[in-house]
């Protein structure tokens, strides 16, 4: 059996989508749930009601994340797994990680009411921490595969200075904690999230699948140059931090347009000058800068143009600079099997679908180390996430969790 | 009688720049004196016992200001006034301000020595507040030419929310006040100070006499874009108002530098960006543009070269924005009969000297709206100022004021 879009309960999808929208509401119509405050703990606990009602066996992680697990024929088989989160930014969107824990929710739901066996145990997840609004980014997922040492782990801190294991000790979940091993039992991974971005919209085409993650890489540069009086120094005798900066902003955003195109985003989105002072020269500017490639090869041209960039114009403007990486995740491709059986999820559920780079991080790049994983994007209307405005159509969740049900049955009927 | 370098006193000069070098010292070899500070009202108080020393009559001025007066034959004559100012910027240097007061003093000094009778009588000035550390640049000069209103004076405050007429109320001269009205009986203001540039040291010539103080402007703009994911946002969905900053930045300094060459100072020393956060776009981006034009055609030429540079970045980026102007000085074009007594003041006492802009504003500009305004200025090392590697070799200090007291001397003879 395959699922069309008008098999998706989509007033079912819409009516939890508004019960979470009330947890955590902001007056600006948006929603803020950071890990383990009460309303991402309420939001929770609501999933995993409805989890346990649709017949799921429900537990949380040993690191707070939540899982639910609807048995295979094949008690020796690995589970394909699917899930994406519950906490946001501060005033995020309502969409946002929660239709990605709505969608799998859902088609498991299908899956019981239509009395569906697979080969293959079926999961869900909602991992804590996506968003990086306490702790840091995508921290569910990069515990639970593993990533971190216990010395690590236990450094964790929030900006209070509050210790994540004491966060999640005083967390009193009415459900059972079942460790998981990832690397142990699974056979896929499975993400669906909002595009935020507007190809698919500008496309007309409600689904999306990912070819890649983009990797983000966070710089920090330091150009330091000479303050001087901003009346009396004559051109040739400036050191001038924040005009090197400048070049360089400039520099860093037509490479990337026009040298990769497609394939790197580069912003410099923080940035600050010392003295800052109106009629001072200013004698030095930091800022950072945001890297996105699409693969390991442009990252790799990038960073070497990066460096060219800087070199130029610290020379041109007498200044000298220093760099240092404040963050780094490798571009991850999906797996080639699962962009195949979500295509055919869509093709089957009658819906169209086009190939995308996904710009921003995922929990399935972490995944992606311990399985084979992938992505189903969903239009949001004129790309705007992390925001009140952040909106999903209706009918485009009912095609995103008809093609997502349908690649979830091929997957848990492999072999 | 006219004066060579020869004559000049300069180790009574140095001795004195090394008395007022050690009234706010500070660690790193510069010098604090913020106006009316303990420190400020010292260095004040020794220069007025060496006038009194030097024969001429000591007082303060309504404002705080210091004067000294040398009488001339003609009771009805206008007074030839020289002078600058004590106080300092936070570790300054030991020349800036202080030269041009105790070079006319050694001048008139000079004419005390070799009992030089002038027609006009002569006069000298240390105005408080020119660097603007505690209440605003140039106070003293603005408020002696009768610029600011009774209200206006009450309503200027310190950090610290002290009014500046209880600072001055609180200060303890010991000698008398006598209130100056400088629209009545002024012939012409001379000022000596440091060039805080690199052109005569370059050109190897020890005095410059100024054609025009630069007037500064200073912009306020404000780029309003969108604080938008910065990996996720498409290239043609950015409004990024970093990018158009850093945009406007570097087209301000190639225009000023190639279309106005030698004639227009522009920089950007204070930038702030809001959120600042390395992984969201600029939603908007203030920066202040301080620019000097040498005279008033070029300022209007620049105004408007700016205003096509920001509308052209804020429409290749999609943002809007918005200026403010912060502060605006006319540029002065000094007077021609100061310029030419200056330049034979120079050749008569043997010394090159060569025409330049001032980038920098004086208490000079304010003078030369109630008489006729003239600078000239000396060399300092690698053009450095405002910080405790100042410095001016002791040839050039008596260069200078044997310049100074053949212009003096020559304008005080005129009828």
């Amino acid at each position: 059996m395959r699922f069309k879009a008008v098999d998706v309960n989509v007033d079912r999808v819409l009516s939890r989508l508004g019960h979470l929208a009330g947890i955590g509401a902001t007056s600006a119509g948006g929603v803020t749930r950071h890990t383990f405050s009460p309303e991402h703990l309420r939001a929770t606990q609501d999933v995993a009601v409805w989890m346990t009602e649709a017949g799921l066996e429900v537990s949380f992680d040993q690191y707070g994340n939540l899982l639910a697990n609807r048995a295979g024929s094949d008690p020796a088989a690995g589970l394909v797994l699917s899930g994406s989160h519950l906490d946001s930014v501060p005033n995020g969107g309502n969409y946002d990680g929660v239709l990605g824990v709505l969608a799998p929710l859902e088609a498991l739901t299908l899956f019981q009411e239509n009395n569906l066996a697979t080969r293959r145990p079926l999961g869900l997840v909602s991992f804590i921490e996506e968003e990086g609004a306490r702790f840091h980014g995508l921290l569910g997922s990069t515990l639970a595969v593993g990533q971190l040492s216990a010395n690590e782990i236990a450094d964790i801190r929030d900006a209070d200075g509050i210790r994540y294991l004491d966060a999640l000790a005083s967390c009193k979940f009415a459900l059972p904690s079942r460790p998981m091993d990832w690397a142990g039992g699974l056979h896929a991974f499975l993400e669906l999230h909002i595009e935020q971005g507007k190809r698919l919209e500008a496309a007309g085409i409600p689904t999306g699948v990912v070819t890649s993650i983009a990797g983000p890489t966070f710089l920090q540069v330091r150009f330091t140059g000479q303050a001087d009086h901003a009346g009396a120094t004559e051109w040739g005798d400036r050191r001038d931090s924040l005009l090197a900066a400048a070049q360089v902003i400039v520099a860093l955003r037509d490479m990337a347009m026009h040298e990769f195109e497609g394939r790197a985003h580069v912003t410099v989105g923080a940035l600050n000058v010392k003295p800052n002072v109106t009629n001072v020269i200013a004698g030095e500017t930091i800022f950072n800068i945001d890297f996105r490639a699409a693969d390991a090869d442009t990252r790799a041209g990038v960073l070497q143009r990066i460096e060219d960039i800087f070199a130029e114009s610290a020379t041109s403007q007498g200044v000298a600079y220093d760099t240092r990486e404040l963050h780094y995740a490798p571009p991850v491709e999906t797996t080639a099997h699962l962009r195949n059986a979500l295509v055919q999820g869509a093709t089957a559920a009658g819906v169209d679908c086009m190939p995308l780079v996904s710009w921003a991080a995922h929990d399935a790049m972490n995944m992606a180390q311990v399985t084979d994983s992938g992505m189903l994007f969903v239009p949001c209307r004129d790309g705007r996430s992390h925001t009140p405005e952040e909106f999903v159509a209706p009918e485009d969740i009912a095609s995103g969790i008809a093609a997502l049900a349908n690649a979830l049955l091929e997957l848990a009927e492999q072999a």
